[in-house]
């Protein structure tokens, strides 16, 4: 019998390699995505691309008005606009742009589609290397995310826990960008930027870690931006 | 400082004790529910009842489509009716009424909202007594769920973990009733029926369970039944 996998798509970078690299792990793939709030809809329209290019059997777009709590810049327009930072401020401190209990809540609706089709593994495209900032992207904290659930399942106390794979968890920005273009991950159908313009800024915090990837790998990125860093450019 | 407690508040008898219970303690109470493809509104005109009268600083009521996953007859229409039960087989076995990983949901969606805010604690009227066939509703799980909490959160990383209290954990439903009393909690503006209808069963398990706390504690149910079992009427 296929294993199936529910996979977090974000429509960003990490998220979409991640789907793929379930995909090669001989996983059906059954998506899933959120609205939240989100300052503009780009994300979501990359994760259908996705979803489809990956070949998921089925794709949910669950609406999860995050933005009603307050909070964060990414859900909350009124809090001010993105920050933009120097490459050397990232991952130094928790930045502006995390978002209360985010993972916690994404692989908790993951958690329950699994557990309603059955399905062997959830796969999140979290990473430790770029985002130590964020309390929710350590290895520590999947550990016992994984103690949890295997506590709060049915599938869990029957002794067949969902395993939670985040397997990007140790891979640099290039190392994943390198697994990507192995596995044909199509880059040209994610997007990092904050900012919700036609064309990604090369400015603000996600997009110049994406560009430093890309840069460190060796490898072209496909998306056109507003403007280039000049170590990009060099 | 007042302290402040997201209080998640169904509608039901359990969550709406436990919101006076987090009263009594001091807390300022910030209501979360959800509708989350219910078969019927009744509950959340309840819970919003329920949060007016415990004197709740905000009320948000967030929409969570869990329908859309499919699965337990609580979310789905197309899986069959509400079974009816004996009471002797309440809490031998996961009963088909459990939804997938709900608490896990629930409890992460309500500590997304209490980081957002700055809360310093979650209620929860989760029982173990009466719902031993949940696995979300054991204490083990709740253990589990504060680890991985203190580990996801800003909050937790600084020292300062937004404790879940679950103070019916161990209460039968009899106590729970004799507790709700003491506190003047509405019981008239609770609903415990799977039913949608305009009137309780006096028939389904959570009606059943119910019955069976109020006659165990002597008190009266203040609310009106379709029909009432014989061991209630004696």
């Amino acid at each position: 019998m296929v294993k199936k996998a529910v996979c977090l798509i974000s429509g960003g970078l990490d998220s979409s390699v991640t789907s793929f690299i379930a995909k090669e792990r001989g996983f059906d793939i059954y998506a899933l995505s959120f609205t939240y709030g989100q300052r503009h809809e780009k994300e979501t329209l990359c994760a259908k691309k996705i979803a489809k290019t990956v070949g998921a059997k089925d794709h949910v777009v669950l609406d999860v008005d995050l933005g009603k709590f307050g909070g964060s810049s990414l859900v909350d327009r009124s809090s001010g606009s993105i920050p933009i930072h120097d490459m050397n401020d990232i991952g130094n401190k928790i930045p502006s742009t995390y978002v209360p209990a985010r993972n916690t809540v994404f692989l908790s609706l993951a958690l329950a589609y699994a557990e309603t089709i059955d399905a062997d593994a959830i796969f999140i495209g979290i990473n430790a290397v770029d985002y130590s900032g964020y309390p929710d992207c350590r290895p520590i904290y999947i550990e016992a995310y994984q103690k949890m659930a295997n506590l709060a399942t049915k599938k869990g106390v029957e002794g067949k826990p969902i395993k939670i794979e985040a397997p990007l968890l140790h891979l640099t920005k290039s190392e994943i960008i390198q697994k990507g273009k192995d596995l044909n991950a199509p880059f040209e159908n994610t997007w990092s930027c904050y900012r919700g313009e036609k064309i990604a800024c090369g400015q603000c915090d996600s997009c110049l870690l994406r560009l430093k990837g890309f840069k460190d790998a060796g490898v072209k990125d496909p998306l056109k931006y507003e403007t280039l860093p000049e170590w990009y450019r060099k």
